[in-house]
């Protein structure tokens, strides 16, 4: 009589559960709100993940997920091909395209370098980002994350790049926009103010 | 080129920010894990919320959620049935299964009075209840939350029951064990002195 058994539900908060930041309550939770929609809200629901799952796969040339042979992003005509920006993660080109004005295109390593998490140069997309660099390619900017993984994968690939006769440049650091030099931790406010720009 | 679009990433991404709870940047990064699954995984996860929803309806005594005809619990032969709590939600059942050593059946109203969010009793698995309530029937133990809504019900259905001569209880009010006194609120308090029981 330990608890009570209800198997597709308990399969169903198992699979929740499965997914990164969602605890138990959360995952029953979230089951029950399934119960209560409508049938077609719930194969609406099953349909996306399947149809996400099998339609979207990566770029051919930048490795950003997309659901065409080419991204909407490599397929635009008035972008400056001779820029390209290196991020970790797909979610990243989301995020510097909602920022709104960079001109060039991107690379998506798909993670950093970390020994720790036995990742190494072999499983990100390194290759393809050097099969990209033809005499069009001006500048490399390392978008990757501002963690000893980032920082590592950065120095990695501009070792890489730089013989090749290719600029390579990396993101400004400094004290974000809105923050409170109060609450900025120490290895921030010293990058700002070796960076420290003309007025 | 405001933003990247994809479009199964996004209907995915929109599915999960429709539950509740989960905001934009959680979908992202729930719609990315389903992604990254395989593909297997990621049909068990389209068939495990397809499944759910098919299989599980209403136990055809207490109401409370289970995919046979009868729940385990007014399934099992070694229940109390002169014994049933009234709870608001099916979860409340887990909770009370959980701690272990209820005896006896249950009753799932699936919600509580609310005027202000027009949910009157009509609403409620009530008239289910009062079908219930039989000769073998000693004790019915009101079990809903102790909010404003939780108490109406109580009291609407006890004002109901007990002209049927069936024994309506609630459940104690108190401090919570393991809780601290300095830590309790008001009425808490004063609910645990007046229901304060011989040494």
């Amino acid at each position: 009589m330990a608890g009570y058994h209800v198997a597709p539900l308990e399969v169903l908060v198992e699979k929740f559960e499965s997914l990164p930041g969602i605890g138990h309550k959360t995952a029953q939770r979230l089951a029950y709100y399934i119960l209560n929609m409508s049938g077609e809200e719930a194969r609406a629901f099953a349909a996306a993940v399947t149809e996400a799952h099998d339609k979207i796969h990566y770029c051919s040339v930048c490795c950003n997920l997309t659901d065409g042979e080419l991204c909407p992003v490599c397929r635009g005509d008035r972008r400056n091909r001779g820029l390209i920006c290196v991020v970790e993660e797909p979610k990243d080109v989301f995020a510097i395209e909602r920022a709104g004005d960079y001109p060039g295109l991107y690379h998506v390593l798909h993670g950093a370098i970390s020994p720790l998490s036995g990742v190494g140069p072999d499983q990100l997309k390194i290759k393809e980002l050097l099969a990209r660099i033809g005499p069009e390619v001006e500048e490399v900017i390392m978008a990757t994350n501002p963690t000893v993984e980032g920082e590592a994968t950065a120095m990695y690939l501009s070792r890489l790049l730089k013989p090749l006769g290719v600029r390579v440049t990396r993101l400004a650091y400094g004290i974000p926009v809105g923050g409170d030099l109060e609450y900025a931790d120490d290895v921030t406010l010293q990058r700002a103010l070796e960076g420290r720009q003309e007025l």
